[in-house]
């Protein structure tokens, strides 16, 4: 499983709050948190349409600081953000996201394609609006892997994500995902899935639970990735866990030496 | 989801020290408080095989007392309580359990069917021991709803238990369950499917993980039962949120007024 540790987000109030203050030690500990919980990348992102780029940027150089190894999710509704970012980054990351909506693709994919190493995460929606069925998504699907072959851009670097909206409003949404899903897989086994896991709850109460579920539910039908909280200890343990479930952590391995080392479980 | 409540169970220590002491309070209090958590089903065992049948009587006895509307899971490894409890019972209960083991089939099965609305829970295994494939639990399934035909026991009476054991030792253990459960649905898309929740973790560290991200990856492959410990908030959150992604629950209706209840979330 690939994690994406989800909090230097500048739409959560105590990081909007710390990005306004220029407060390096808030974001410097937050990124050390996130990566001690084995976050496999960090997603930045701004929250500031005024000065994206910049904030960015300065986000980038003092976690880099710290941890020479870190890989960066590049978080922007912005492509020049992320074309003036990339090259910062001492390591490949990802780029959170490209989708063939205002024709994204025309400036990332190429950009992700000249990167070694660099990967992306691909929105199955286009200019049309928020898909609503099975169908809709897969078009999307087929228009990103045409570009994709386009741009010589392989398989495993790019992260689908099926999309999914709160079952408070929605009560296939969870359905939709998954067969969208079972269609990715059916197609190309070794396509990537992604979610953030937030969506699902949207709305309604206790929001853990359906999160929780629903990151134990989409991996069982292949979902291998998350944009999540790493810091949350539960939902950790329920990564470890279906892992083990899905025969991907023989004699639970992975399972136990994440226990050891505290990243989940009852705080020691 | 139906919800056979485990907690009035001779193996666990406290229980045992009730039974010993005839302690009817602490009995009472705990069929009351798993009923209120919204079991279906209370199981009773006794957990000594001396005075098996004296002790289950005993507790439907004080139970139906307080709740004249339970229905119990009768479970004892031994044919004769079964067959000497299920007319104490005011209302149909559940046997647990039936097997192809030595024949157990021959007594259990003729009273069931004898009875309108007793059910009964089917583990897929045999003589020849522990099932270790998933060709080897659908023999016992075929063997099982053949012995069901032959007694007229309709399919939707039996709740067929695949076997899970540990991941510790078992890395395919989940994947053959979940396997078998899809074979079941292909040939009978109306079988029940339970399962307990603990087995899944026998032998390893923070339980709750692994018996969590059990339940929900079992719901997702059509498991519509479980023996479980309805008092765990947590797991009792994974049901409702389990059934409310899979499109059971249209606008979370039972999640949010199970929420309401409080069953689940934070203690209020």
């Amino acid at each position: 499983m690939l994690i994406i540790g989800e909090k230097l987000n500048g739409a959560i109030k105590a990081v909007a709050e710390a990005i306004k203050n220029r407060d390096g030690d808030f974001i410097r500990d937050l990124a050390s948190k996130q990566l001690l919980q084995r976050a496999d990348y960090l997603d930045i992102c701004s929250g500031r349409p005024d000065c994206d780029a910049e904030i960015l940027k300065w986000m980038i150089g003092l976690i880099q600081n710290d941890h020479p190894d870190v890989r960066f999710s590049l978080d922007s509704p912005n492509p020049d953000t992320i074309l003036e970012c990339m090259p910062l980054c001492k390591n490949p990351g990802i780029i959170n996201s490209v989708s063939l909506e205002k024709n994204k693709t025309g400036s990332i994919f190429p950009a992700v394609a000249d990167k070694n190493g660099w990967k992306m995460i691909a929105l199955l929606l286009d200019d049309t609006g928020m898909p609503e069925t099975v169908e809709k998504r897969m078009e999307s699907f087929h228009g990103i892997t045409a570009k994709m072959m386009e741009y010589g851009i392989s398989i495993n670097r790019v992260y689908f994500d099926p999309l999914v909206f709160t079952v408070g409003t929605s009560p296939d949404s969870f359905l939709n995902f998954i067969n969208t899903s079972k269609e990715i897989k059916k197609e190309c086994p070794d396509a990537h899935i992604i979610s953030g896991l937030s969506n699902i709850s949207y709305g309604l109460p206790y929001r853990k639970a359906l999160n929780h579920a629903f990151l134990v539910g989409a991996m069982m039908f292949g979902m291998d990735s998350a944009i999540m909280d790493p810091l949350n200890r539960d939902l950790l343990g329920g990564v470890y866990a279906a892992e083990a479930l899905l025969g991907k952590d023989e004699y639970c391995i992975e399972y136990l030496s994440a226990y050891r080392d505290d990243l989940f479980g009852g705080v020691k």
